[in-house]
């Protein structure tokens, strides 16, 4: 395949459901000339909760079909499979992609921006335990203190109810942990978080940064698309979103809108069938 | 196989997680001789909000490995599966053996209690948009009005919170929907909402009946067995709870405490790996 043929091909994104909309949906305002592929695993929906094993399982398998389908570059848009699955990928991908999580561009922005602050964290069971971002924070050297605490239910609140004052409710029990007081930044790490950025920082009235690594992200993948020379140089316009086990409810459906900020057609891909 | 040696095969059951456990309780409670494989299906929990098609397949494998640990009868713990797929798994077990649901034993006991009544129901989405509790009740003839409403989030919130108050809070929320108003009775259609028995009749100023399966099917399961003449005559105490994925976190192994009243070692099962 030529560079010109590669640069074409469409950018491929994973997430356990419709919660890397958010992610998806800087991406194309940023690059709104790129292919794009989503792919919501929610037959397995959510990832917070499940196993290392489990979680790695599931995305070596989405990145194969995304493989065969050509994408140049893998956006894991999901911080647990960025927490437990990244290395994995990258391995098993090779030089036949790239591959993007959503955790180490957070990382080289928070170097910059966070020197010496006391920042707090909030994401899934599994993206918390993993303690990844801890760790990464603590290699910088730059003085980071990061006290990271679960909220598990918060993604499927969201989902369900969208910015309802009962979300608002269960992030006051969540935000109210000790490990999340006297923050100066608090980073959320959960695609479906920054739907309710603004009860977030409502909650800490609006003195603390809250950090929502969308946009960040998808600045990281113009940067590695065009270092790699890879951008797509033409107006194409495909975009497919497909999942894994189809709900029909209507909840679900305006649920995407709540993500994506415009209608989308969800197609359903029976990977695990 | 002799009869005798078929009464002492274990009774299976099923549920997509942990929930199933409280039915399970009320089963070994007034059962306690009977060998028990519990298998809860947390590779795909929460059932709730998957598809049709996804719940029977998953319904359709796991009774499969049930039968293939020779269970004298299978019962399915979950609102969702025996909504959508009873019928599939009454027609594939066939005679090899007992098969039964949470919801028909809660059907008859209603026939004999709440002719007459104005009633509700609360369940998952599935449960709900199935149908199968109205088209049931409207069967029976007895001019019983059922008004049902989905409560999505309630059990990944007890899973997680246990009594704590968010989940007052959530219940709140949900009871307060029109539908669920001026009711004689409310039935509980997951085997989650036990957990929450005395929030939500306090939510109606103990002025109404909170209709929980649990001890009803455990009768049913006496019944059937007694019929079958397949009550294990012995003191047999094989218990083994097995889950699809293992989450080692501590809320997850509290939360069984929560449903089963007393510690119980889960096992990992990969069924799907």
């Amino acid at each position: 395949m030529t560079k010109k043929n590669k640069a074409s091909q469409a950018i491929g994104i994973f997430d356990s459901g419709v919660g890397g909309l958010t992610v998806t949906h800087a991406l194309v305002k940023l690059l709104p000339q790129e292919n794009i592929i989503y792919f919501g695993d929610t037959a397995h929906y959510p990832y917070g909760g499940k196993s290392v094993a489990a979680i790695q399982s599931y995305s070596i398998k989405i990145a194969h079909m995304l493989l065969q389908q050509e994408c140049k570059l893998i956006l894991i848009a999901c911080n647990t499979a960025s927490s437990v699955a990244y290395d994995l990928l990258k391995e098993y991908i090779g030089s036949k992609a790239i591959v993007i999580n959503v955790i180490d561009p957070l990382i080289s922005w928070i170097k910059n921006e966070c020197a010496h602050k006391k920042i707090g964290l909030i994401g899934t069971k599994q993206t918390v335990s993993s303690n990844i971002y801890k760790r990464k924070i603590d290699e910088l050297g730059k003085g980071i203190q990061l006290s990271s605490y679960p909220t598990g239910l918060l993604a499927s609140a969201i989902e369900e109810f969208g910015r309802h004052e009962i979300v608002g409710n269960l992030l006051d029990v969540y935000l109210a942990h000790p490990s999340l007081q006297n923050i100066e930044a608090l980073i959320l790490a959960c695609t479906h978080y920054p739907v309710v950025k603004d009860k977030i920082a409502a909650f800490y009235d609006h003195k603390i940064e809250v950090i929502d690594s969308s946009a960040i992200v998808a600045q990281a993948v113009q940067e590695e698309l065009k270092i790699a020379n890879l951008l797509n140089p033409d107006g194409g316009h495909r975009r497919q979103f497909y999942i894994s086990d189809y709900d029909y409810t209507e909840s679900f459906v305006s649920g995407t809108k709540l993500f994506f900020d415009e209608d989308i057609n969800l197609e359903h891909y029976p990977l695990w069938d």
